[in-house]
């Protein structure tokens, strides 16, 4: 049961990036968007991804991967054309 | 070392929020945000939580609540002045 919650998670708190990066991407209105946000958000899932690689967890290695990424993209448009 | 990297990534993610809530409350300005994100992550951000109570893990229950309280305030002023 605790996995399950877990997962689904996990799940969701990866893939609710996906809008936000192709809003911002297709939009280019980052005015609303903090800069500090993405700057520590980015920071915290690049430690995320390197504390999966620490205690050898897959699941937390991919969803912090995706995250980064997407996190990444955000923080890229948002210095860009902010 | 491992427990170290999962403190500071759990600081960063949760910190993180702060400016924006506090970007967005002051500003309004919420054309640039994605309601999809935050009904996402803040399902997300809730269902972190009730893991965290379901394994008893404090840092976890901690993080999210606020992680969670703070991406809610973001979700009202996006419903409110979007």
């Amino acid at each position: 049961m605790s996995e399950l919650v877990g997962y689904v998670a996990a799940a969701l708190t990866t893939i609710s990036f996906v809008p936000q990066a192709t809003r911002t991407a297709c939009s280019r209105n980052t005015a609303g968007i903090s800069l500090a946000m993405y700057l520590l958000f980015t920071s915290g899932a690049a430690c995320w991804l390197a504390y999966g690689v620490l205690i050898g967890s897959w699941p937390v290695i991919l969803s912090n991967a995706i995250t980064c990424l997407l996190s990444c993209v955000i923080l890229m448009l948002k210095l860009r054309h902010g």
